[in-house]
């Protein structure tokens, strides 16, 4: 149960998320993309067989193996012998082994881990409240008022805040030289700002114009600027290998915008 | 910035947190009381105190130190030279330190940090929502017909789904022998566990009953048990150690219970 990791470095990884959307595989897929590292995605499969991949995993009659414990939801990852799953989780493995973070036991990873959870929090959870705040099992439109409602408040309120966060961590000692959110060069904690900054203005994007030419949180679009040019992140999301936004976290109703 | 810890072992641990609630600073003070650790807490000194204390780190002025960076809200901890914010990131520092958890990089500390995330996120974040479907930084008097709308939906889906999830742990191979989620001893998750549920009883005292009658979480709800009977965690829960619920995440309001 609790011996070092079963998995052997070279084994091959492998993402089960759902197809037709990028959700938070999105932030996953980012780390194999920008490290060079092939992987297995469900998701690019027929829709079915994906759909059918998550739904074995999660389903209540799955009670995991003798070395992985039963999963909730996706993002899953299988990576030799182990399964994870919980996004922050996964990308807590992946990112030591891909050269975007410390190792383990290193305080830079703990770090890391707290900005990643923070920016999930705020753009990509609290985003979803914005079109689900009544019920996850219901459609969008059978909560539209309540939608407004938290969707101005995520707008006026929740959003300037954690852009003023990340501001907050770029002006820091601790981001070092360059842009980046930690250290001295780009970590998966950049990736992950990239991903939910660029969804983010996919749902809202009148308001995140507008706070970007407040000029306010300069460092912030900087950075999602810098990482849209890595070469390999470049080349990426001119692949259909990136899936368009759709009816996920990130969806964009003109009606949840600025008026 | 990415060194081996900087911390002395022997450092003195001090949790940094809101006084006059439970609130997420008990799932890190349940650790410290469990491995019978000492530790110092702001929220015991005097209120002002603490709240001087929290809002000292949260400030927007507080651009952190040459080792770490600024934090967004408490709890908060220092130890050493290292200081650290979100609950799961905190618990993942502490637990392999305290004895509960394996060591950073070995997988066991890996499902267990899965485990306690999708907890939080059950047990804890949806709770909060609860109350403030719309607006946090709104009271809970303008927000009531949503609350009551989403609270409803927390008794009929969200809760059932999650002690489910945490039945199919314990049902798990990975269980181990006893009441354990995960291996053959008390880890961090079973405190975690322990704190929301009693958190979740004390909200939705009619639901949890109800649910506890079904019969369908008997592993749940007997690790709840075993954990409460722990010899320092009895004794903890018995001392003005341990703060009264009010007006925090767990909050009882007849108004969003069962009919």
């Amino acid at each position: 149960m609790s011996s070092q990791s079963r998995s052997a470095n070279d084994a091959h990884y492998e993402l089960i998320y759902w197809p037709g959307l990028p959700g938070r595989g999105e932030l996953i897929r980012l780390l194999f993309e920008e490290a060079g590292v092939p992987y297995t995605d469900t998701a690019k499969g027929t829709g079915d067989d994906a759909v059918s991949a998550v739904l074995g995993y999660i389903s209540t009659g799955n009670k995991g193996d003798a070395n992985n414990p039963p999963v909730l939801a996706p993002p899953i990852l299988r990576h030799g012998g182990l399964t994870l799953h919980q996004t922050p989780n996964i990308l807590l493995y992946l990112a030591p082994r891909l050269g975007l973070a410390p190792a383990p036991g290193d305080d830079g990873l703990l770090h890391l881990n707290q900005i990643v959870l923070t920016i999930i929090d705020g753009l990509v959870n609290e985003v979803h409240e914005t079109h689900h705040p009544i019920a996850v099992s219901a459609v969008y439109e059978d909560q539209k008022p309540e939608a407004t409602k938290r969707s101005k408040v995520f707008r006026d309120e929740r959003l300037p805040k954690y852009l003023a966060y990340v501001q907050r961590l770029l002006d820091a000692e601790t981001s070092g030289q360059g842009p980046w959110l930690y250290g001295d060069k780009l970590t998966y904690a950049d990736l992950v700002l990239f991903q939910t900054v660029d969804g983010t203005m996919f749902a809202f994007p009148k308001t995140m114009d507008k706070l970007k030419q407040s000029g306010k949180y300069a460092g912030v679009f900087g950075l999602y600027d810098t990482v849209k040019q890595r070469p390999k992140i470049k080349e990426y999301l001119a692949s259909d290998r990136r899936l368009p936004y759709s009816n996920g976290i990130w969806r964009c109703y003109p009606e949840l915008e600025e008026g």
